[in-house]
């Protein structure tokens, strides 16, 4: 496999490429260092057939260079703005860094023939609803600039995919914890009580809860997705076992933290934000009919999550 | 009504005016005339309560001065690149014309107060599939930057809905059909007679069926969506009754000339080029619920915009 990772350096895209170098294939991890850091790739340095490029993928000439020099038979495209609250603020932020790299991969794959895409996608494609999301589920009612601009790229894919002949896999991801996150409620709780580690302020009454996953649960599940599929468009939901709400996972932390004596001080309102969706819940039998299970559940995985982003740093 | 339409001197758009300024609303009418016709909105110039701006909806700085001036309290907006076959040649046409001009509207929406926006929907963001379409259906992926581009825009109409307090109005149009159409399958089998009446060569094998809607008809529709919907996000589906093949369109179009001498050719593959649906079907239940019935069989619909079609001048 010759293979290109964007968002390469950010907290899913380094995770990947430690397994896809880790099994021996070629890989260009690009990043522009906007969520990703270089320390998250930077034990690949050595290793063989790894590649890193500090490189925008809004550059549609340097990414075309690099199509030819590469010559990739696979693009993996993570490179995106995973902050919704930040995206709330500006609507053309998640536009940009969302809508417009997958455009620009996309094109960059056509004028290449770069046959097989995997797309990085999202639960916040569905906007608020109290069903269990299976993959072909509508209507698709997105409450966040973060899903609409994720539904808009999916668009693209299946448009690209259907014309000129791509072979796409789209995952939608769920909550994803693990080292490495550059933002997401752990890694926000975790940075107030270091702060101060008398009150722990939780955005929202704490009842919003949602299916955590692993980041190397995910992994596994990007790879058999990525395997085992084939056919223009093919499209996953992968979650954890079980919900974890957000109460939970402030108790797991501060519990993780040494600090039982914290005071932890719910907000008002069932969402953390603007634009995030309380709850939801995943139909994951299409992906694991191909063989993969969730390792863990949800609530164990934050756990992990949280035991291992304290060792990394923070 | 102090009303905004966008498109306005368009096919579909030029009906809207004629109908809201015969009902007494004060209707600024703004196209950039891509595709909409001076001649089209001509007649309205002398009466009460019509405006016309020569307008791209592009250009956010003379939108935001317009939204100042006029105070709109509702805005329809019809703006789009409607040539599915020209938007696959070029994947950023649509993006611009269909996306970014409804991110442009949605933005002065949301800076002026507007609250009521109508937005043209299309089948097209289904792509294709056998199944009888209900406004829920999932999944919706495209095959045309013509469906990904408006499936886009309907995700950015969701969000704003829903962050912003918007009361949107959706209503996914099918095959349209009659008077100052400016391309489409009439319109182009007419301009070939027109050249050789000896033959009329058909896109595609001629079994593409669809169900076509006349003009009048869809603006009835587009007004009660428009009259009996409230909260954040209504979608509807529209059609005529029944469905009309590409065949049956082309014998209609020969007979109507006058030339039942015409030898019809037919071409390859199930349809016009790539990116056509070649077949599709619309639960309209929901729209017949609130009092909208069609009122032509989809084959009566193409008949009398055959005729007003050569009467109108093509």
């Amino acid at each position: 496999m010759r293979a290109l990772v964007t968002g390469g350096a950010g907290f899913i895209g380094s995770h990947l490429c430690d397994r896809l170098t880790g099994q021996g294939a070629e890989i260009w991890c690009i990043d522009n260092l906007y969520l990703g850091r270089r320390r998250n790739v930077e034990h690949l340095k050595t290793s063989n057939g790894f590649h890193f490029v500090e490189l925008d993928v809004l550059d549609a000439k340097k990414l075309d260079a690099l199509f030819t020099d590469a010559k990739f038979d696979t693009v993996f495209h993570l490179a995106a703005n995973s902050d919704i609250a930040a995206g709330v603020a500006d609507p053309v932020l998640d536009l940009r860094l969302n809508q417009l790299t997958t455009l620009s991969v996309l094109e960059a794959m056509r004028k290449h023939g770069v046959q097989r895409l995997f797309f990085a996608g999202t639960s916040a494609v569905f906007g608020e609803t109290s069903a269990v999301l299976h993959e072909d589920f509508g209507p698709l009612q997105p409450i966040s600039f973060y899903g609409a601009s994720k539904l808009a790229a999916e668009a693209y894919v299946s448009t690209y995919a259907n014309l000129f002949g791509l072979s796409a896999v789209v995952l939608r991801f769920p909550n994803v914890v693990g080292e490495r996150a550059t933002h997401g409620v752990i890694y926000d709780f975790l940075r107030k009580l270091e702060k101060n580690p008398a009150v722990l302020d939780v955005l929202g009454d704490g009842n919003q809860t949602k299916p955590y996953l692993y980041v190397a649960d995910l992994i596994d599940a990007i790879l058999v997705a990525w395997e085992k599929s084939s056919g223009a468009l093919s499209v996953y939901h992968a979650a954890g076992i079980g919900n974890t709400s957000v109460r939970e996972i402030a108790e797991i932390v501060v519990a993780a933290a040494g600090r039982p004596d914290t005071a932890i001080r719910f907000g008002a309102g069932d969402r953390g934000w603007p634009g995030d969706v309380p709850n939801f819940r995943y139909d994951i039998s299409r992906l694991q009919a191909l063989g993969w299970q969730p390792r863990r559940h949800s609530t164990e995985a934050v756990g992990l999550a949280v035991k291992r982003i304290r060792a990394n740093g923070f």
